[in-house]
Formats: structure tokens, sequence, C-alpha cells
């Protein structure tokens, strides 16, 4: 890794990583007369954050420190800490976020253009804190940092399945803590209209089943975000994706009403009439209100999914794009963008749309989000639109957080020319909401969006997927400390599937499994908006780390030629508690039914754990084990690997390694 | 326990304990067929609550019913469950909050007057699920029920720290789990006005730190609380505990300001003037704003804890209690009530008061809160005022969940007619906030004040501790599922206070630990409302579980005339985990020096293991141990009796019977 300075930085926690780290030697040991003061032109948002910096460190170490509340007007004489900025900063895309941090042993010195640079260095200085037998320390380092992408995002779908003001806030804490800048808010749906409208008042009053954020609490909301440097933009997605509209707004729609809220989840037909003046009076009424809500030069107008069926089967709709020479539904949404984005530009706001948008005549300010693979990543950006990637990014998948961290937005394989390159501001992690409750969102998002965080904001030639897991079990235990419920959630589900029995067996086994893959649940129920999300699907997470922890030290034992008993011992003992697990949760299981439909799991969970121990048996023994047993484990294994209850283990292939080197392979 | 119909009925986890419970034999097996319609003049208050049932019984057993949602005009053919009320109810003291359960093994009749005494009806529903290895299902019971008290409330403190709006949410609904049907919110003191008052807005601006609710959360949670049948009391106190009002208002202050936020804890002087009419045209304003916000009957105006330095102090108030012959402070405060209490109730309001306001003339409209005792308690109802009791319910303290339970607001050791005895509604858990912290509130809270709901809410009679530790337990299990933080905050909490490392040290000894009383943290050191509370005093609970189930243990072991081996093999197990956790917690503790405070507590907890494994090998080898060796154990157990970083053993009763039983004492 070019970006480190040595093998000794390589110890620490930090994440994203920075520009440049350099241990200098040494460290600044805190105790209570730790002082921080600002200097230079700060916003309130800075001493905000300054004073959270304050009690954040005071919870981690225990530590009172003299200097209680940091306003304004604070006079500090010989602060410990400074932290000197140009400027208040302002919250737009493109602003300056570089900051430096000097560690010595005396003092520290955080310096940045402006107040949101210097927020982001606050959240490095936090990550530096170390600890000792003597107590707690910042070792003296030097750093310099700057993100590589501008617009570094996380969408939450809030319309699927409603999201409380308390988990938006806590993501955003989060966000924060991985200096991820953008919330794009995804506000209505199919299945919720979810922003009070004055104007409109029947969208949340039929369309939210009283589900809805108040424009108090976007209020709120957006200043909870901004004091963390974090910008907010809203989608209301158009011109699909559009039922819970209808529901009190039926005369938009291409098709007659009655409609009613979508409790299904998929494509639907819904759609906007772009035919008709009215549709753009009502939506010009809409955004004027909207805009004045969200400060955010960006809003997100949406434009995916469009089936185009309430189109096709509109005669006065097919008789309009006749006369209009309009060819495609494809060319009848650009129509419909094309008399939106002006409206919307009318209150000094420009668009970001998902990629159908992107089709001929569309306006080039208009920002892509590229959902659908890099390809449209790369027309977008050689079209000359401003374009951030989403594809590969989709948190609602259960893909490892290896695998969202190697997807690079902006990689060499990209034909494009270096100006075109500029065209790719950033990207966003994506949180849809389909299979998610406020209960386990958490552990949907995190820890595996830090990884699309530092991807976000390091430089590129940061890859090493086993030091990002390092790094990441770090992150983890300060994205918890602030606030995310991603550990206690999942415990708290577990608790109550257990029902009060113990949960030591359920834990373990939900420890090595993993969802199957989204649109696989969408085939193996029927789900709908009220379908409880409590399974044990729901509370096992995606790249679960003892399962992850496994498969890296198996790899570990295989690959050194002289393996080490320690670890052979380590893998071992997991084994054993793995074959011996399906006993104890059968207990459980027969006063909590909700866990039979894993109980398949458990029983094959025991069985590959036996097959793993035969096969370490066999490796020690460097006995010739022989083909027939090879093949039938490896038989046993892939019949092991079958999902039950939507969810499959995840330690299939380090144990089949494990046969196959014991095979002799 | 005369409300048992019979010995069958106590396996039930109800809570509170109902007045009458007859199983009448088999059950009704829910599957996904389960429908429920509401039959009679509901409110939407009985429509949301009904469908948060069927929510809450999908969540914990998986079951996706066919009915969806539930809305006032749904049609339920041949419904499975019936609720049936006369009227909709209205959330005044004293509505009616009986009902009448019967569920056989194919129909669920629910009925009660009104749809508040519905709403507690089907929580007693829900306490009722069972599962075998077949499934989900509700025992055939007959119930009846109606609470013992009117007022059954639980306090709030937002004001020493801040309470943030899901945090009172979460508290709502496990108050609604047990049938509490009053939030007391303590909205001032010293230490921060917390609500936006927009003719007064200085209140806010200069005396809350920018954390307060704004009136829309306050509607938003007061929605919240009536939708789960429970009214919202505020808090306002007055003349006393004022110096937030007057850092933005000195003017109505007893001294000369200027004032600042207090950050300390304790009895301060400052206090409103009640000699100058100024300062009740003030008052009138503030609460005419604030009845107008607050729809309840009733508004605090707290009292308590004027300590009359300031009006000591001050030439002008000394003169005009002598013009007016006012003759002590007391009377003083009584003239401020006298004055205060008709502006509240030209809006429509009675008040209620800390017992420092009973004093000669005071208004009988009164209710008076008993918290110094249950002397104030019988005199307030001698007197014919109202009275509720906190005096042994405040939860900030740390005692066991039994103490609470024990604690009677109708004791029959009162001299009262029984005329007088009615004047006694109920009784109120206080959560005062000096020690706690949003994190850990809901440990304070939770889940002793379950014990408390049934003490007000459960016939006299009900009085067995054992069996309702053993309820207490089945009913956290709820808690959880419906919110409460009380498990999940503590576990947060550890693993933070372990910084990743390994956690099974530190929980082990959590789980044997309390806090030392709360007057001795005060002393222990100087604490501030920027104290970190996130030491492992602030994670340990009082009356941990796995220490209760110890000294249970051990009663039961030694109680027994022919002990059991299993109890005995379960104790020496208990106590050899203990003998030897010292040394991995030293481990841990290597690296987060926030846990060396504990570091003696843990050393002793090793040493009273060890005394106890050598205790039951003399009892089990049934040899005369000597005067000598029970003697220098019970001196070692002394000392580790001794608290550390603020925390004590809580197991040092049953060792010491384990030593004295040994030596045949």
């Amino acid at each position: 890794m070019s970006t480190y300075a040595g093998e000794k930085e390589t110890r620490l926690n930090l994440m994203p990583w920075p520009v440049k780290v350099d241990l200098t030697g040494g460290e600044y040991r805190l105790d209570q007369q730790f002082t921080v003061a600002i200097r230079g032109d700060a916003a309130d948002r800075l001493y905000h954050g300054t004073s959270r910096m304050l009690r954040r460190l005071s919870a981690r170490t225990g530590i009172t420190f003299t200097q209680d509340y940091l306003v304004r007007d604070s006079t500090v004489r010989n602060p410990v800490m400074v932290i000197q900025v140009d400027r208040p900063g302002k919250l737009v895309l493109g602003e300056d976020e570089s900051y430096k941090l000097q560690v010595t042993a005396s003092r520290i010195l955080l310096s940045a253009k402006d107040g949101i640079g210097a927020l982001r260095g606050i959240e490095t200085f936090l990550q530096l804190l170390e600890a000792d037998s003597s107590g707690y320390y910042f070792p003296a380092v030097n750093i310099v940092d700057h993100p590589r992408f501008a617009w570094r995002g996380l969408m939450i779908d809030a319309s699927r399945h409603f999201m409380p003001v308390d988990v938006i806030k806590r993501n955003l804490d989060a966000m924060a803590a991985v200096k991820l800048n953008v919330l794009h808010w995804h506000l209505s749906d199919n299945q919720g209209f979810r922003v009070e409208c004055k104007k409109f008042p029947k969208l949340t009053e039929f369309g939210s089943d009283e589900l809805f954020y108040t424009q108090a609490q976007i209020k709120n909301v957006i200043a909870y975000a901004a004091d963390r440097g974090i910008r907010v933009v809203p989608e209301f997605d158009l011109p699909a994706h559009t039922t819970a509209w209808f529901v009190g707004y039926p005369q938009y729609a291409s098709a007659a009403g009655p409609y009613k809220i979508e409790r299904k989840w998929g494509v639907f037909d819904p759609v906007f009439d772009p035919t008709v003046s009215k549709t753009y009076t009502f939506l010009n009424e809409f955004f004027k209100e909207m805009c004045s809500i969200f400060p955010d030069k960006y809003i997100h107008i949406g434009g995916d999914e469009n089936d185009g069926k309430q189109w096709n089967a509109n005669p006065r709709i097919r008789k309009f794009m006749k006369a209009h020479k309009i060819a495609t539904n494809a060319l009848l949404q650009t129509y419909f963008e094309n008399k939106l984005i002006p409206i919307i530009q009318r209150y000094h706001k420009e668009v970001v749309g998902w990629d159908e948008i992107l089709a001929p005549g569309l306006q080039k300010t208009a920002v892509i989000q590229s959902w659908r693979g890099i390809k449209s990543l790369q027309e977008a950006a050689s079209k000359g639109y401003r374009v951030i990637l989403s594809n590969g990014y989709y948190v609602d998948h259960y893909m490892p957080a290896s695998s969202c961290y190697l997807v690079d937005p902006s990689p060499d394989s990209l034909k494009l020319t270096e100006a075109q390159r500029q065209m790719i501001i950033g990207g966003e992690a994506c949180m849809w909401s389909e299979f998610v409750s406020p209960e386990n969102v958490d552990s949907r998002i995190w820890p595996r969006t830090a990884a699309i965080a530092e991807r976000l904001g390091s430089p590129e030639s940061v890859r090493g997927v086993r030091d990002m897991y390092r790094r990441l079990d770090g992150i983890s235990v300060e994205l918890e400390n602030i606030g995310s419920a991603y550990i206690k959630n999942q415990q708290m589900m577990i608790r109550r599937l257990a029902d009060g029995n113990h949960i030591a067996a359920l834990t373990n086994l939900i420890n090595v499994i993993q969802p199957v893959e989204t649109y696989e649940r969408a085939r193996t129920r029927q789900y709908a908006s009220y379908t409880p999300l409590t399974r044990v699907v729901d509370a096992a997470v995606p790249d679960p780390k003892v399962a992850r922890n496994f498969c890296f030290m198996v790899d570990d034992f295989l690959s050194d030629m002289d393996p080490n008993k320690d670890t052979l011992e380590a893998i071992r003992q997991e084994l054993s508690i793995w074959k011996k697990n399906d006993e104890s949760l059968e207990v459980v299981a027969e006063k909590s039914p909700i866990l039979k439909e894993i109980e398949p799991i458990s029983k094959s969970l025991s069985v590959i754990a036996s097959i793993g121990l035969e096969a370490l048996d066999h490796i020690e023994n460097g006995a010739n084990v022989g083909a027939d047993w090879v093949n039938s484990s490896l038989a046993k294994i892939d019949l092991a690997a079958e999902p039950a209850g939507e969810v499959h283990l995840t330690i299939i292939s380090p144990i089949k390694k494990l046969v196959e080197r014991a095979g002799g392979r």
C-alpha cells in the first residue's frame, strides 16, 4: 500500500485511510487537563462538533475534562489542542474537506481550510485514540488528508419500510464517523409517501399509513446532518414508483383510479401522466414547497423502473406520442424529465436521477446515479454528465464488505478521457428497504458501508482486503459507541427468537450463516410490508465476522508450509463447537417454533463441522485419505450448502478447502 | 395468593397479575388465519392498538397473518378474536380500565366498557402467548381485571440529563405493556429548561444548551402516549429548582442575576420572587401557553426543596413577609402556590405538587405527590387531599425490585378512615436523572418499574416476591421486544468498556455487582452534567438477575433438609467461574484503563468465590470446620463488601450464609 509511510502505521485503526500518515514516535497522553480551542472563522457547526469530540473522548475513557462546554466565547488558555480554520465552510458539493493533523507529545494541531474539513479531521483524531496499562494516549503522528471523491453518500429508503427520525439520526452519526457527506433520502415510492406536504396534504393522509415525517422533523434532521457536515438530498421518485401519490391524487396518474397503497414488492405500473399540463402544475406546486424545505442544491427525481404499461394502455397517451413524434416510452420519459427539470431549476436546484433518465436530449446539468452497471456510468461520463456510482454498493444485497470495497467508481478499465473521468464525482451505498425494518436496518448498512466510505474517500491504491477487515473491526467499535444499533439490535433479535431461553446455540449458528440473495428471498415467499422481519434470516447479517475470521484462519493454516499448531487448534476448537451446536439448538427450537425453519441448516452445520474435524485429523496425520472420502465429503458439503429458512452457511468454502487438502489436492 | 384460581395458573407470565385468572383447559392454536375485529363505539386509539397487537404477534412468532391492516372500515368475516367496547373511553383520571378476556379453543373475546380498558386487555392477551414444539398458542382462560389504583405513573426527569423523544417513546411503549397510565414529565429544573415556549423563547435559548423539545415534538409525544392510553402530566418545578428559567429571565428571581445553567447536582438557592406581581404576570402568560399544549387536566407545579436562602437574603422580601404577616418561608411558598393555582385553574387545569406544598391554607383541589415518606402521604389524605405515593419508588436509587414491590401506597398501618383512604389515588415510579443518560436510563427504569406497576395495578394480596421475580423475567422479554433498551444498551456499554476486547470476564463481573447508593455516588466524586456516565458503575444495574438467582439458589440449597446435588453443583459452577474471572479481567483491563477502578472488586469476587467453594466442600464433607476458619472467612467477606469504583458486590450475603452453614451456625 503506497499510502502507508511504513509498516508501523499498519497498526492504526484509521478508516477511511488518509492520504498520508506518518507516525513520528512518542505520544500525547490524555488526562483531564486536555483542552481544546478553536481558532479562525468557524461556524457553530465546528463548536458543536468539537464539544461532541470532548464528550466522545470522555465516554470512551471515563475522564471528566476540566473543560466543560465549548462555546464561541470560551477562552481557553494554552490549549493542548488547537483547531484552526480559515473559514466556516459551506455545505455544498465540492467544498474543500482537506485537513492536516499533527499530534506531538505535548500539542495537537488540526488545521483545515474550512470547518467541514476540520470535522473530518476530528473523526480521524478520535480514531487515533489508543490505550495501554498506563492510560489513554494519541500516537504522535502527521496526517494529511483529503477525500478522493466529492460525493460520498448513503441512500436510505424510508418508503418501503418507514424509518423513524432516530434511525436516520443514528445513521447520520455513523456516516460522519467515516466521513460520508451525503444522505440521499428516498422519500416516496409505491409503498408510501413520507413527507408532509402542506399544499397537498392527501399525499400523506392517504399515502402513508400515518407514517411520515412532519416538516418540523425534516428540518430537524437536515440541521442534525448539517451539524455533521452532511448534505441531505431528498428523492421523490418519478414518474413511476408513484402509487402512494395517486391514492390521494389519482387524477395525475396515467390510468384511472382508485389507487391503494402498494403492500407488495416489485415493479408496478402506476406512472404520472406526462401528456397533460395539470401534471406539471401539480409538480410545480409540489416542488416549490419541497425546494423551500430542503436547502441542498440537489433534488433527486428518481426516474427508474418505469414499465410503461399504463402509457401503452392509454389511447390518449399513445395519440399524444404520435402527435409529438415520440417514438418510445423512454423518450416520453425524457419529455417528462425535460419538462420537470426546468420546474425544479426555477427554485434554484439541480436534479439527480437514476440512470434510466439518461436518454437522448436530457439536459446536461442532471447528475446521473448509475445503479444498473458500470456501463451506464461510462456512458453518462462520456456524454458529459456528472455521475455517481451505486452499482456494486447495494447494501440491501448481502455481499461481503470485500466485494463492495473492491468496486471502484473510476476503474482503469473505463474507456474515458481524463476530462470525462472528472465527471465521475463519487458514489453512494444504497439501502433499499424491502427486507429491512428499523430494527435491522443498521446491520445491513454497517459496518459494510464503512468499506464503501473508504473506497470513496481514500486513495485508489488503498485496496488490501485483509487490512480493510482489520480496520473495519476497529471502526466497528466506534460506530456502535456513537449510536449505530447494528450489534445490539441483532442480539436483541436473537433474544426474541430464543424467547427467554439460552441464546448461545442460536448465536453460534447465526455467526456462520447469512441471508440468501435478496432476489432469492423475494422468490421464496410472498413478502409484503406487514410481513414480520424478525426471523433468523432477518437477524443474520451479511459477511458475519466469526465466519469471515474462520475463513482467514483456514487460509492462513493452509498457505503456511509449516502450519502453526495454534492455528490448527483454534480451527479445531471452532469446529468442535459447531459440531455439537445442533443438539443445544434443538432444545431451544422445541420452545421457539419460529426457529423450526432453520433446523436443517443447524444440522448441516453439524455435518460439515464433523467433516472439517475429520479433514484436520487427516491433514495432521499426513495419511493418504483416498478419493472416496474426499468425494463423499464434498458431496455432503454441497448438500449442506443448500439454503433453508432463506439462510445459508458461509463456511462452506473453508471446509471444502480442508477436505481437498486432506485429499492432497 | 388468594387471586390465583389454583396452582396451575402460576405458570402464566402475567404482570401485573389480574384480579381473576381461571385456566379452563385446552388452548387456541395461533396460525395465519387468526383474525380480529373491533365491535362497538371505538376510537382510532383502539384500531391502532389492535393493529400493533397483530404486528407484535407476527414479530414474536414469525407468522404473517392474512389480515393485514386493521382500519375502521375493515370487514372481517367470522373473526377469531372480537374486541367489544361500549364507548371510546376518555383519557382522564378515573376512567374505567376494566376488561374481561375469554380464550377458548376456537374463539377469543375481549370485552371492556371502553377502549382504554380494551388496550389493557390486549396487553394481558399478548402476555398469554405460549409455545410448544407444535407451535404457538393461547391457553384457554377466563380473566377479569381492573386496576387497584387510578393513577399509575412513571416520572422521567428530562432536565438534568435531556432525554430525546425516542427515549420517551420507547418508555411509553414499555409503560403500556405493564398498564401504567401516567407519564409525569419533569421538564424544567436548575440544569435545563426543556420545552419550547413561544411567548418566552429565552427559556430554551439560554436555559437548555439547545437540548429541548419543540412544541411539535411535545404534541407528537402526547399523541403517542394517548394512542397507548397514557396521560401526560408535565411538571414545571416552581418556585425553586428554577435556575434554568432565570438565565434568560433573571428579573423574576429573588436575587439579582446574571444566572448560568447549573452544571452540578444538589439543592440550589435560585427561587422565584413571590412578592411582585410581574412574577404572576409572567407565570400567567407562561402557563396559558403550556396549558394549550398539554391537554391533560393536571399540571405538576413541583414545589420541592426550596431552601429559602434567596428569600432570607432579600430585604424587600423579608419586609413583604412582615407586612403580610407571613411568618415562615413555608408559608410564603403557600402564598405563592395559592396565587399560582388560580392562574392554572383559569385554564381549566388542576395542580399536582410535591409534598412540600402541603402547608396550612393550600387549596383542597391540589394533588399531593408524597416523596419524603409515608407520613406525608397519611397527612395529605387525612387532611382531605388526593395523594399519590412516590416514596419507595425512586428508581434512581438502586434498590432491588423486591423492595419497591413491597411498598404499598395504602398499607394497613396507615391511620386513616375509609373515606380518607380513598384519597390515596395511586403512585409513581420516579426516574431522576443525575446519574443516567439516554444510554442507561432504561436499565434504571426497567424491569423494576414493572414490579411497581404490579403493586399499583394488582390486588393488594398479590405479594409473593419469588413469584414476582419469575414473572418479571417473563415480562422482561416482552419489554425488550417492544423497544426498551435496558438489556441491549447495557451490553453495548460493556463492549465499549472492553474496547473491542473479549467481554465475557467483564460481563461476569457486572452480573454480580451494582452501583453504590445514589447519595453515596454523589459523595464519591464531584459529578456534573458533563461527567461521562459510561463507567462500569453506569453499566452495572440494580438487582442484577444472575446475582439474584444465585441468592435464591443458595437459599434453596440451605433450606432444603436433604440438599439437592444439582443445586449444589450449579452453585459450585458459578463460584468456579467467579473464582477465576479476575485473571481474564486483568487482561482486558490492561488495554482498557477505564476498568482500572474496579480491579479491587474483581479481586474481591475471586476471594469470596474461593471462600464459597471452600464452604461448599466443608458442607458436603460434613466436617467440623471450626470457628477460626468461619471468623477469618467472614472477615475477608466483609472486606470484599467494600465498594470500589462506586460499585459493590451483590453476592456477599449468600456467601456468608454458606460460610455460616459450614460452621454449623
